[in-house]
């Protein structure tokens, strides 16, 4: 009955409007600098003296996420949490987002909840307030953009430009989980295409969650709060290790060198990774989409930085014309190279 | 030659940190407040105290804009002004903006280029900072993505609850011209499609541009603070007279009362319209993207707004139980409705 109501349950039946006020008059703003949200033209933020972070990101149906096999909740919630990770790793907290969508007539309301819930799940969980936003109809698909704005003390901000030769290279948590989920989907996907076969996906629940529900590493700011170790670069890991540090390098004008044994791999990523025949170093240098933490400190926070379990020291930044390198076991020395668009 | 080397000069080509360095290398921060724009994860604004104003809309090709008449120039700088013209209705100053866009293969450097000058053309205009923002490829089409930053003081943010009874209902410059700019670009497209006879735009140059490359009006803002008079509520009125006129009225608890006569009609738009059969009021309740301002002002401050000759005061505020009138010259008084998706 449900799914037959919904399917008559058309957005052209809402209008604009009423598209705009179905999906948002639940929302309960939570920050005391979240002055007004959605309802008017703009959403006002009273920061009073702290420093304003302000990011976006858009997401294209095809492009961006396949949805055979993305869940639309799970795609709202990462949409959302992306974001989140590009506010944590300029050390600031995220606090409100921007929220826009053009859809076709192919998504019906219940859709188009599913995609919100995800979304406004994910500023629950991260304490952040969805101030505003646009939607409106495209011809073909889903279009997602996503701005989010966070706030940090000025002297707290870290960029990726303060990387000094001899400072420690850290990253949190493990790399390479999102790319070889991504590959798993894939894989069954076309298996199910050809065969009509169902996906085997048991056993491989962390790199799936990895890929669909991936978590922006507030926990790591927070531990280095904590540990009052301020990185003097900071990144995250979205395009991947190697891309993503030689981000750190270029605006730092440092080298660097790191060592392909110390990069944290989880063996659910690896064992996937030999299934397939990849390395899981190449997955981890450039895969993406891992949203860890990647910083330096400097050299004389060893021994604080080193004993956190969440956090890999994987080499050091060195000279710029001592070049961008890597040590491998089977190569020795090779130099670091980006990825981005042009794909493997 | 020129464009034979376009064609060749496909984004492909740059990848996706080429396409960035290459679009943004040229940006000059004008605010002191912007402390870092492009270049990290987030730009990252100062604004001391100040309350900031964040505004967002997306636009896709086929659904908002269509490429066949709009040249990708126009685009960009409308796209870039309508998010202007949202925090200026906030009673506050643009100061930064974050540029999202998703492309398909179709499109060359050179149309990018031509889409971003557009921009960047708007942002000197207006004294903004582009900011930051995201780039991808899409399936199919253009699809562009901005997000506008602005500052006020907080005693002179203007919401669109704050109406009262009896306050005087202003509006700026005249209605209705950017719709009948877009009708008589759809004639013509139609007639070539059917005759190839080249359009005919000649004396219509006004209500053409006021389409094709609408100016928020920064002009009245500056205006209301010379004449020291604070409105009560604003609005810019992108989706037409009726519909944003009734969001003050929701927002604000109250009732309104216009009258048809005193809506201001530029003579350009009245004579496209009767062309067309249109009524030109009609066009002006209904067509929307005329970017001007609506906002009440107190009573009292008849005689300082009256004067003013881009100011048109076309009704005032009563209690909400009376009703959303507007008194017309064939058929009395007769009920504002709102337009929105629905269209006419």
């Amino acid at each position: 009955m449900a799914s037959e109501k919904d399917k008559k349950n058309q957005l052209s039946d809402l209008g604009e409007f009423g598209l705009i006020r179905h999906l948002t008059s639940d929302i309960k703003l939570k920050n005391s600098s979240s002055v007004r949200g959605v309802g008017d033209d703009a959403a006002v933020i009273d920061y009073k003296g702290k420093m304003i972070v302000a990011t976006t990101d858009l997401l294209t149906e095809g492009i961006h996420f396949n949805l055979v096999y993305t869940p639309l909740k799970h795609l709202g919630y990462k949409a959302a949490v992306v974001n989140f990770s590009d506010v944590l790793a300029m050390n600031a907290l995220p606090r409100q987002i921007l929220i826009s969508m053009a859809v076709s007539a192919k998504f019906t309301t219940s859709m188009i909840d599913e995609l919100y819930e995800g979304i406004y799940s994910a500023c629950d969980r991260y304490g952040v307030d969805p101030a505003g936003g646009d939607t409106s109809s495209s011809l073909t698909g889903l279009t997602l953009s996503i701005t989010a704005l966070g706030e940090a003390d000025m002297d707290e901000i870290v960029y990726r430009s303060g990387a000094q030769p001899n400072d420690l290279i850290c990253v949190s948590g493990n790399l390479g989980a999102a790319y070889m989920g991504l590959q798993l989907l894939e894989r069954e996907k076309r298996i199910f295409e050809t065969t009509s076969q169902q996906p085997v996906l048991d056993g491989y629940q962390y790199i799936l969650q990895r890929q669909l529900k991936p978590e922006p590493r507030g926990d790591i700011i927070q531990m280095l709060r904590e540990l009052k170790i301020k990185p003097s670069s900071m990144i995250d890991v979205s395009d991947g290790l190697s891309s993503d540090l030689l981000h750190i390098c270029n605006e730092s004008r440092t080298g660097c060198m790191i060592y392909e044994t110390k990069i944290p791999v989880d063996p659910e990523t690896r064992k996937m990774a030999g299934e397939m025949n990849i390395n899981p170093v190449t997955a981890a240098l450039n895969g993406g989409e891992d949203y860890e933490l990647l910083f330096t400190v400097p050299l004389s926070m060893y021994e604080k930085i080193s004993q956190h379990h969440e956090i890999s020291v994987i080499g050091h930044m060195v000279n710029e014309h001592d070049g961008k390198k890597m040590i491998t076991l089977r190569q020795g020395e090779v130099e670091l190279v980006a990825q981005g668009w042009r794909g493997f």
